[in-house]
């Protein structure tokens, strides 16, 4: 394990951070995964104020999460689209889905169900190891310095 | 999938996002995951104000992801460590350093190489289906109310 000045200054997770920023952020991140793509209807979902989500929105289009298309000419009207590396954020959402659903369902039993189309079943979501599939477990991972890794 | 209006009400990320809070969480439960269990530790490692890590260490243990635990008795010490909700967020944690290594890295690699002792490889965490074990692409998944949804 490296030293714990180095963890601070080298973590993925801090990036990450600095670029998912916020709460806000990951809730518009949810509606677009879930189809929202226009300014009116994160608004309107959200009950978020109009500058906040503005920025928002600017700030991911400028990290390449989202993209702004065109979809009307008179007058011009835009929506947002997840990019590639967007897209692969919606693992960490599915995550998050997931421990809320166990955690904090107040015995309800989850809010939404998730179908996985393509196998015909309803979505329960895993994080596994990409080498052997196995769901991965703190105590089994241990930690040292990378090829970026700051010395 | 359900009305905009039920998403909103519904979803276990908003819920979610209420516990994990705010930026800081996250890098307090990344110090944890990687072994820093002590205030005095939190703080150097992350420069945190100490009245907001005190803040944010007792909103986890009110929210039953990290306990205190009692170390020495004279003077009494505690350190903190995960319950079982907590250690649940692993996947989570996993996803957001996956993330950061593949698109924040600024071409230098990962920072940080996480090894999966249990299989002997260097670990990249993937999100797939419990039931098919194939990871889970948006375009694959539909979404409809659940148990707990509130009508």
């Amino acid at each position: 394990m490296p030293s714990n000045s180095s963890i601070d200054r080298n973590c993925s997770v801090a990036r990450t951070l600095e670029v998912l920023g916020d709460r806000w952020t990951f809730l518009i991140l949810r509606e677009v995964f879930f189809g929202v793509h226009r300014f009116d209807l994160f608004q309107k979902n959200l009950g978020i104020a109009r500058n906040i989500l503005a920025d928002r929105l600017k700030r991911l289009v400028a990290h390449d999460i989202l993209e702004r298309q065109q979809y009307q000419e008179h007058p011009p009207r835009y929506e947002y689209r997840l990019t590639e590396r967007g897209r692969d954020l919606y693992g960490i959402i599915l995550g998050v889905i997931r421990w809320g659903d166990r955690w904090l369902d107040g015995g309800a039993g989850a809010p939404l169900l998730l179908h996985h189309e393509s196998c015909g079943h309803d979505l329960t979501s895993v994080t596994v190891c990409a080498h052997c599939g196995e769901e991965v477990k703190p105590i089994d991972v241990t930690y040292r310095d990378g090829p970026g890794a700051i010395k």
